[in-house]
């Protein structure tokens, strides 16, 4: 019986000296993970399901369960931390001389290259029946399916993108320039986080998690929120006050913008990366998502192998019916999950 | 000949006491505006253009001009500043005890009429063959047409909206939380403006002020940007920059987060409002317009007089295809404006 919750213990898997894409290292990195199910003798049943933009494992438990596609009953699951979420390395809990604001700038390829020695080396996986992952999780499937053709045999990115386009980098720097203008951030050497400047990064986020569909027709009441202010409040400022540091916040934002997978090493365009992809794909944007738009990924799909399929999620949840927020969207996802996974492999 | 420009003199409206909706009195409101062209013996050509978030009288000056539909020639245009926007009463000139953060909230009623009484007893005008604006100016054009309809003969709100909706607040808050949370700013008691604060603003507004595909496409190189990051400096950072003072960003930002025609006394909601409208009217939001998208005036038309026309302004430039910031645009609105002029009063 599997147990869920932020609770539950977790594992951590270290890498001794980590060299970044930036050309620093990380001595150590820290890969914090949990993972949901056996691996089978075969180890040929592990699926790798990595976290979004300041997201923690947990939060990825939604799509995980008895009688889901993501079933730990026949899979076994990995949730690696991205790099800077506060439980793998990140500003807040990396010693010096990486701590705060100086800890190095992280690229999605940093943390795809982790999670690959955390898959090989630890567990002596050498195929993945499935990457998978929502928003910049999304992001890292991407990056795993160009790194690691060999390995991938399918991948189902929901409501992200190969690179990030010059919109969502327009909201990423509002973002970054507001937390960073606040009072307390002081060029990230606070003592205790500056609350007014998280709350404005909160309430900025607010305007493009979800569509202004959900908005008018006041959808957060499904979420049991009693006011457009008191879901700004109870679910926005609550959710970047929950112990979410201002500089790892910095640090996955800049993983974020510079999203590409067209800047891994043999490349030299994002069309020529997502070209060369073997794995089955269902690439799956939300139809009102204002920051990973579907036409972004209509896109990604015709620069992709034929076959690949573009799923868009329909609704007015916006970037938020990839997060596991309401229930038909969570039924909409985990029924691709299931027909993908009962598609050929790509390799 | 008329003169153009920033640096041409403009007039001023005193009214020596003005009570506002919330309570308070402007001893004196002072209504800064400008005209175009002569009025005419019969005091019926007068046009009523009033001013956008943070726009002063020489922002409009793109639609009006010989050869144009608003040609100064035929027509006598009244370009009113809104209250806050630095040139009529607002916290930056307002003596004691209403300056800086302590002037009193405006709504938009309270313009409209402050409106009313410079059209009415500075010039004896008693009908406008027009109403018209971009954005809040949109905003005020459908409150003249509730306010006074037996004035208004014809109405035409660009990029705006009677009410404004709930993401559109969301996107409001964001803007607040981040200025009020800078370093510097102070309660509004700063003695210089806070920099920082005012381009994280300036950034946030990039997000929403332009369309997804306006950025994917780079359009902003049609504006003479060389890059991304030269557009959100030298555009949006610019023009936060350019004397536009927080305390009076707030006041209109508070006027705009009120709008509503629906509480205009005598009226229960924005639909009986919107249903007493007697002006004949195009209404006419942006296709990719990402704060007035197209579907809430399409709501807003449902409720008016039939025979009012919906007409949305095609392509990416999002709300700005109303901010005269391109040549097809500024056509689109200009023959909107001439078809109007050209059908029948519709009081």
């Amino acid at each position: 019986m599997t147990r869920y919750g932020r609770d539950e213990p977790y594992e951590v898997f270290e890498i001794e000296d980590f060299p970044l894409a930036c050309g620093r290292t990380l001595r150590p990195a820290r890969i914090a993970y949990r993972t949901y199910g056996e691996l089978n003798a075969a180890r040929d049943n592990a699926i790798v399901y990595p976290t979004w933009y300041s997201g923690r494992h947990w939060d990825n438990e939604w799509l995980i369960g008895e009688g889901m596609a993501l079933d730990p009953d026949r899979w076994f699951v990995i949730v690696p931390n991205m790099l800077g979420n506060g439980l793998s390395s990140s500003p807040s809990n990396a010693p010096s001389p990486d701590g705060g604001p100086s800890f190095p700038p992280i690229r999605v390829a940093d943390n795809v290259e982790a999670q690959y020695r955390l898959v090989t080396e630890r567990f002596g996986i050498s195929t993945l029946p499935l990457v998978l992952g929502w928003s910049m999780g999304a992001g890292q499937t991407y990056q795993w399916a160009v790194s690691h053709p060999e390995t991938v045999q399918r991948m189902l990115p929901f409501c992200g993108s190969p690179r990030t386009a010059p919109h969502n980098r327009v909201f990423l720097d509002s973002l970054r320039a507001a937390l960073t203008a606040s009072v307390g951030f002081d060029g990230g050497r606070y003592r205790t986080p500056p609350e007014a400047g998280l709350r404005a990064f909160a309430r900025i986020y607010a305007g493009w998690g979800f569509s202004q569909a959900f908005y008018w027709d006041e959808v957060w009441r499904e979420m049991g929120h009693t006011s457009l202010e008191d879901f700004a409040v109870g679910f926005w400022e609550a959710f970047f006050l929950d112990d979410r540091d201002p500089n790892n916040l910095l640090t996955m934002l800049d993983t974020w913008w510079h999203g590409d997978v067209g800047a891994t090493p043999g490349f030299t365009s994002t069309e020529q990366a997502l070209a060369s992809i073997r794995a089955t794909a269902i690439v799956m944007p939300a139809e009102k998502d204002l920051y990973f738009p579907p036409e972004d990924e209509a896109w990604a799909v015709s620069h992709m192998r034929s076959g690949t399929e573009l799923r868009v999620i329909p609704g007015v949840w916006g970037h938020f019916a990839g997060g596991g927020a309401n229930p038909v969207d969570t039924a909409f996802v985990d029924a691709a999950v299931a027909e993908l996974l009962a598609r050929p492999s790509g390799i």
